[in-house]
């Protein structure tokens, strides 16, 4: 046995995890504030739209030239998927002339995993 | 071996399953218009705050007399727990002089559902 592998690998990821499952405890007023942000970013049909045509594009990831059929503007597009990895939901890479969007998983894991305990109620 | 059993016990919970997970398709309009409704509800950190307060409750429900550690007054309270209720993340019963509140753990887990394809892409 040897201790190389003993620290956990971390993902470079920014975005930090958030809070107990919401069955646990009561969240406090910082928890609340930064899980709040995120389910706030899907609280927007036109956001959640966008958000599950990146999320069900082919390779997980699309670019706003990919995305043209929820009905608004492209500059409007851009704007949501700017909010969206701003609350951390989508990373972001610009390739050439475009800005390629995916889904961030550790983020939306966190998200599902708040939920998932209060489903069991 | 009994036929008896055949038939799925439904609960009696209006509110229709929504949507399938973020990574099959895009959203069509209707259902991002549904799904956001729920997640805007959790959208607000005192909203988010009351929904684990009630969630982690003893017996996984409670009342407005229950909460009280939030930092707003009892009917900021119940306007936020009405809130939780019209987007069906909350169902109540009054008994006596109070309304108790508990999950509506079909509608919570549909959300959870959404996120957790996301969350392996």
């Amino acid at each position: 046995m040897s201790n190389v592998e003993l620290l956990p690998v971390l993902d470079s990821s920014v975005v930090v995890p958030c809070c107990p499952p919401l069955t646990e405890r009561p969240l406090d007023a910082e928890e609340a504030e930064r899980a709040a942000k995120m389910f706030k970013a899907l609280g927007d049909p036109v956001r959640l739209r966008l958000f599950s045509a990146v999320a069900s594009h082919e390779g997980g990831e699309a670019c706003v030239c990919d995305i043209s059929d929820v009905g608004v503007s492209q500059p409007t597009v851009s704007h949501h998927l700017k909010k969206l990895k701003e609350a951390g939901l989508l990373s972001s890479e610009r390739r050439g002339t475009w800005v390629y969007y995916r889904v961030e998983p550790s983020v939306v894991a966190a998200m599902g995993k708040l939920l998932a305990g209060a489903a069991t109620v």
